[in-house]
């Protein structure tokens, strides 16, 4: 049997207008000026406050625990930074592989791991998931690995608000036109979810 | 019976990371370098030389008749240019009400006329549509709709490509968040339509 090679993918909430966050985020404030508006849609409902699991058994459910099921995390720096590192757990204890441009002289804490060339963090998340998908967060270190052509697929959470200003998705990709191909669409409360194959750049 | 208002509603064809044309957009190339991938799905598979109807009973066809249904149409000046005024007849003789700074000398051809402000032009358009809706062209149009509180609706036709440059939809909104409501999404062949519901800021 063939093994089935697990998909690097970022999972992205982002505004219909095209914005992943608000404008002026930093290290405080990591989505922006009112930027957790593309995140409500996480907390829609009831939501468990240890896992932070969306309630109920929809979309949104359905999507949150995918994502939470993948095997690895590829991350920039700058987002790994603006999230606190995650105190050096993304999720469940699977590694953390940390774009950077230099590797800080303290060592990693946790299950973090700092790399400084993108196909290795790839190739190095893709060994560690065993199968599973890899997680792709931060929207340089996507840029970074869509170039590379290391992006297999993307998920867009669709948030139905315009916010006209902020942070956007794939800022600063290369001029050529990158196809796709919608795997899937499916409507959660507050949010769609639209699943893209890259076809061409990716490695699937 | 109550009479059913009309919706005030843009059609726009755009990428995934939300560009309505491609970059050095100008007369002889209204939707910029490449862009033309954005209209791609209307020649999808057949499509009627006389009608530009794209062909077969699936969705692009039937968003297409539900655009060519509209009751008048609200265009800002620039995309009128672009267009060539359409020889001043966009679909089955309704009226065209252009936004423009200046009126020009000349008078206006076929059902073309020429407006300098957006709510006078919403009103007559709403007005000439008989109960019908009113087809929005051009960004900076729907902006100065919105803005102006007269926008019901949005359609996108989202297309599965990265462009990374050109025309941004909605470029130049004022700052305030613009809350939206997903009415519809329909996958039509190598489009996904999406019919958005201006929640607080249009008339609906």
């Amino acid at each position: 049997m063939t093994e089935v090679a697990g998909k690097v993918r970022p999972y992205m909430s982002m505004s219909v207008d095209g914005f992943i966050t608000g404008p002026d985020d930093g290290p405080d404030r990591g989505l922006g000026v009112n930027g957790e508006r593309l995140h409500a849609w996480l907390s829609d409902g009831c939501v468990d406050p240890v896992s932070h699991r969306p309630a109920g058994s929809g979309a949104n459910a359905e999507v949150f625990d995918e994502a939470m099921a993948t095997g690895a995390v590829v991350t920039g720096r700058r987002t790994f930074d603006h999230a606190g590192g995650w105190a050096g757990d993304h999720h469940d204890g699977v590694p953390v592989f940390v774009l950077t441009r230099s590797v800080p002289d303290e060592p990693a804490t946790g299950h973090v791991r700092f790399v400084t060339d993108v196909r290795s963090a790839v190739a190095q998340a893709r060994e560690a998931a065993g199968g599973r998908d890899v997680m792709m967060h931060g929207a340089s270190a996507a840029v970074a690995c869509l170039a590379a052509g290391q992006l297999d697929e993307i998920e867009l959470h669709v948030v139905p608000v315009l916010l006209g200003q902020g942070r956007r998705l794939f800022d600063g990709l290369p001029p050529d036109q990158v196809e796709l191909e919608l795997l899937r669409s499916r409507e959660g409360s507050g949010v769609l979810h639209l699943r893209y194959r890259v076809v061409g750049g990716g490695r699937s």
